[in-house]
């Protein structure tokens, strides 16, 4: 029941992940349309913008909580929704709870640079947030990286106003110093006129600092196109130019499109969870349970819990977490 | 002698401006080649990545300090340099001092956003900023878009990261409260994937958000426009597409290129100091030049000067700060 275009786009979205041998399962209200999917009835449905811990908590009935419950109880591998972000995470840490260790769970989301893709995070689940945590969401963003992007030893890189060390605010100065004493393909600073350009594998920084550069990569690369579209429209000759690169631009639109990965992970819990896209499309949807699937193929969770070094303050005890099952 | 592409493009710049009847001064080493225009000789000079405020101290005879002092002297009315942004502003607080009542100068960017100009701001004077500096800053981009802009009663908006008021992090949430108190045009929080869109006349963040902010929509604009240009040349029919397009292209890089301005004000100062990108070309430093002659024309320090409300730290104390020549 999530996002604006539910639940048309989700259904479509859900029925095409299925056509690839996904077990999909659909949280909505009896007699719902479901092209023959499996559903679980729920009663209620958290609007996109309840206040998310609230509504959380005061409608356990609804698609949202019912669909984290069910991965809690192992009902389900993974939940997928493009509806309130808030409360995904709020539903996230009160129903499948964090790793232990884990300090904050980070929202990473998959960015199709010109030299491949690359993972951004956190993008936007802690708005404030203190440098042990970027220590920490560098090495979950290097693990989703090697097990969902396929790269073998990620580098990982902190988003700042300049590449050199001092170069930075507070936070990220100490972030800086505890990124270089680490384990991490550490590679230094990353400015963000290199994001789409392919600036490093793990892109780290602050939850506002990602969900601003996240929103003005895509706004940006939107107003961008249209504004060509509109210049190209704008006499005979242009018109006529646009139809014959129209291929070359669908490619382009193709690649840049975030719904080329459908989703964002939220990384840090004891279960797997993926968040879509508001506008999500059918395509963004399936792309999204795609990623889920992955996810759970390669036990992001399992991975995250045996391999993160568990964060002191100080960022000193570097003693992995004990593995748990979820 | 600042900038990747001195002295040629800075002279040439200063030339082409020189037409407009502004009276362009050089600051450089002794024989060199001004095409006519005065120069001051200057033994020294402070490298784009030399450590900024050891750098203006033990370099007063460099072009760059020797320009500030030009200006608090009144031998100048402005200096305008592409050189080390940090040196730009530990000189312009040395040499030019503060604006009585002003906490932090601002970098304030014209950005060509699709519905006109708009001003951000601060770009990267301050990493770390306090919620009474942001209120602060927007009074100074509010004067800025009158004067510079022209833009009456100019809207402003504090970047966050949702529009709602409490979405944010610590800092916005402090600054919503009090640009929401204060007499400017508040409209709330911008969204980043707005700004290039036209999401206010005036956009204010601390300078860590701004200057993330600014090099991403910079480097964004630069890589789509890149990839769209492979595309195109990737296929024989994309090419003579591409053929018939290029006046639509050209007019959407002309309009979206930061040259269109050339440089960003430091705000809050005693005298005017226009920061031009490090690689300007030509063309970037004569705007460049001319913003800085539009300020003076404009009086934009004796605006600030008279019209900036005293921002105490709670953001109460809203009596104007007495005006002083510089």
């Amino acid at each position: 029941m999530g996002g604006d275009r539910a639940p048309d786009e989700i259904v479509a979205g859900a029925l095409e992940a299925a056509t690839d041998g996904i077990e999909v399962i659909l949280f909505g209200p009896a007699g719902f349309e479901t092209g023959g999917l499996k559903l679980v009835e729920t009663t209620e449905l958290i609007g996109m913008h309840e206040k998310p811990a609230e509504a959380v908590r005061a409608k356990p009935g609804s698609s949202l909580v019912a669909a984290h419950r069910a991965v809690a109880d192992g009902r389900a591998d993974a939940v997928v929704s493009a509806g309130n972000t808030g409360a995904m995470l709020a539903a996230g840490l009160l129903h499948l709870r964090r790793l232990p260790g884990v300090l904050r769970p980070a929202i990473a989301v998959p960015i199709p640079t010109r030299t491949g893709p690359s993972v951004l995070l956190d993008a936007g689940a802690n708005a404030d947030a203190r440098p042990e945590h970027l220590l920490q969401f560098a090495h979950m963003g290097a693990i989703f990286a090697e097990e969902i992007l396929d790269l073998a030893r990620p580098d990982v890189r902190l988003l700042s106003i300049g590449e050199e060390p001092e170069k930075g605010n507070r936070l990220t100065l100490e972030a800086h110093a505890l990124l270089a004493a680490s384990e991490l393909g550490f590679a230094g600073n990353a400015e963000s006129h290199d994001l789409l350009a392919g600036a490093a594998d793990v892109v780290v920084c602050d939850g506002f600092t990602g969900n601003i550069a996240l929103k003005l990569l895509e706004g940006t690369i939107k107003t961008v196109l249209d504004s060509m579209r509109a210049e190209i429209a704008a006499t005979r000759r242009g018109k006529l130019g646009g139809l014959l690169i129209r291929p070359a631009a669908r490619r382009l639109r193709t690649r840049l499109d975030p719904d080329t990965y459908g989703g964002a992970y939220l990384l840090g819990l004891r279960g797997l969870s993926v968040i879509a896209h508001g506008n999500s499309s059918s395509r963004a949807i399936a792309n999204a349970i795609r990623l889920a699937a992955r996810g759970v193929e390669h036990d992001v969770p399992g991975h995250l819990a045996s391999r993160l070094p568990v964060t002191s303050r100080t960022g000193a005890g570097q003693s992995p977490a004990p593995a748990r099952t979820s």
